[in-house]
């Protein structure tokens, strides 16, 4: 496994392989959920990359940049034994060199749900990952269900920008309790970590609901928002049943739905989602 | 040579060529200069491919798209004895389907000059390149010096997207009388095609105050002015003498400069060049 930092040692890296590369993207510290995606990569694609880079400009100005966990040691002994090629850990500098100005955005897929409380998250999504696939060129390249927009968002980037690539998007993996894996449950303590099921509890109980014959999509929200409320120390920023492709809120469930809720439990803000039909 | 329309054949033709390939951007109606960058792709790569889209997205909605001149006969009938591989003939449908929604764009460099004359133009040039690229995926890409801050801005993106291609920036081909080869030059009618000659007239008065020691970046604008308001047929948007890289407006010319301007004709809007140092 090599690791590279620069994007001459990248592409020189990229150019020594001629079959298959699959890419997975990542921000690092990483649990159960990227390692799934790895494997994926790896049972699917003759060469893997893994990208490790905590993208500045993603992160709102009142968001958790500086804070965010990393643990790059660590990442690399959880990636070496799955068979990666080539692990890309760049700079800010590297991706963002002084004079930078290109910016790549999606429009209406990103204006609600994350996007409505996120400014401008998405747009610094989408730039690093079309420099991402500019850089390391791959055949597939996976992303994790878990972030259900950003999964939309990347799809239609593809499409409408004619990239190359198929987009893999890969299911999410659960504590035992039923909790999604996510980077930022480190910052989970005590009682929050507990109180933190209620969002897969909540997703739980509209889909038993959906599964028992509702087809309302206002019954579902209230369904969620209900069992959400119920959690005393969770505080709900947005429920939603929405159409899975655009992401429009739902009157009438009908084909594939995105069930999805952004939950803050202390300082922590946590997502959630299932997928019907 | 091929000539294809649907974004599956041009990639099934991309597929078939193993070496180095060129791409040429045109939006069609070739002159000489667009034949100049064809031979250059050709001289330096194995495979050229020319691309002929009249992009909806980089009119303004006052902007001559629907009058923009277009004659694809004519067009292969030029390019047929260059030795082009495959031209590809996008329909505005193929190039943005119902729902389309991403946009590359290009801060600072945008915003003087031509940017600041034709609201979302560059918009719509970046993301159509962005999409060329990516669809044909050249090795190198030929852009006309004629369109001086287009070259600049699409040079940018390249770097900020870490597209894996060179740009390659060729000379202005001129008319006998220094008039820039421009396919809105078919708009100009009689005593507006003999004063359009005013243009390189100008730069070569600025050109010749520079050989002559001038460096006040003023002085070479008001002499480009002058000459333009001495013609009265000439109406004048802008003339600038500015930084090659970054596009400011100097005050003292050292280094790589671009003498530029625009001017309206009748109802022809004409642009024009020349690079000091």
């Amino acid at each position: 496994m090599k690791t590279v930092s620069t994007l001459f040692d990248l592409r020189t890296a990229r150019l020594s392989f001629n079959g298959t590369v699959g890419l997975v993207p990542t921000m690092g510290y990483l649990h159960e959920g990227h390692l799934s995606l790895i494997r994926q990569a790896k049972a699917e694609c003759e060469h893997v990359f893994v990208s490790i880079f905590v993208n500045p400009t993603q992160f709102g100005a009142n968001e958790d940049l500086s804070k965010y966990p990393r643990d790059l040691e660590r990442d690399l002994s959880l990636i070496e034994p799955l068979g990666v090629d080539v692990v890309w850990n760049p700079t800010p500098e590297i991706m963002y060199p002084a004079g930078y100005q290109t910016w790549v955005e999606v429009d209406a897929l990103t204006h609600p749900l994350e996007g409505a409380i996120r400014a401008g998250h998405f747009k610094g999504v989408t730039t690093v990952v079309a420099k991402l696939f500019n850089a390391v060129q791959p055949h597939k390249a996976y992303f994790g269900q878990k972030d259900a927009q950003q999964a939309a968002v990347i799809r239609q980037m593809v499409r409408d920008l004619n990239f190359p690539l198929e987009v893999v998007v890969c299911p999410i993996i659960r504590e035992a309790d039923g909790l999604a894996m996510s980077s930022r449950n480190k910052y989970l303590e005590g009682a929050d970590r507990a109180a933190a099921v209620v969002l897969s509890r909540a997703l739980n109980a509209a889909k038993k609901e959906y599964e028992g014959g509702e087809r309302s999509a206002e019954a579902l929200r209230r369904k969620m928002k209900e069992v959400i409320e119920a959690e005393p120390r969770a505080q709900l920023q947005y429920v939603s049943c929405a159409d899975y492709d655009s992401l429009e809120e739902l009157e009438v469930v009908k084909g594939k739905t995105l069930l999805s809720m952004a939950v803050i439990l202390g300082k922590t803000r946590l997502i959630d989602n299932f997928v019907l039909g």
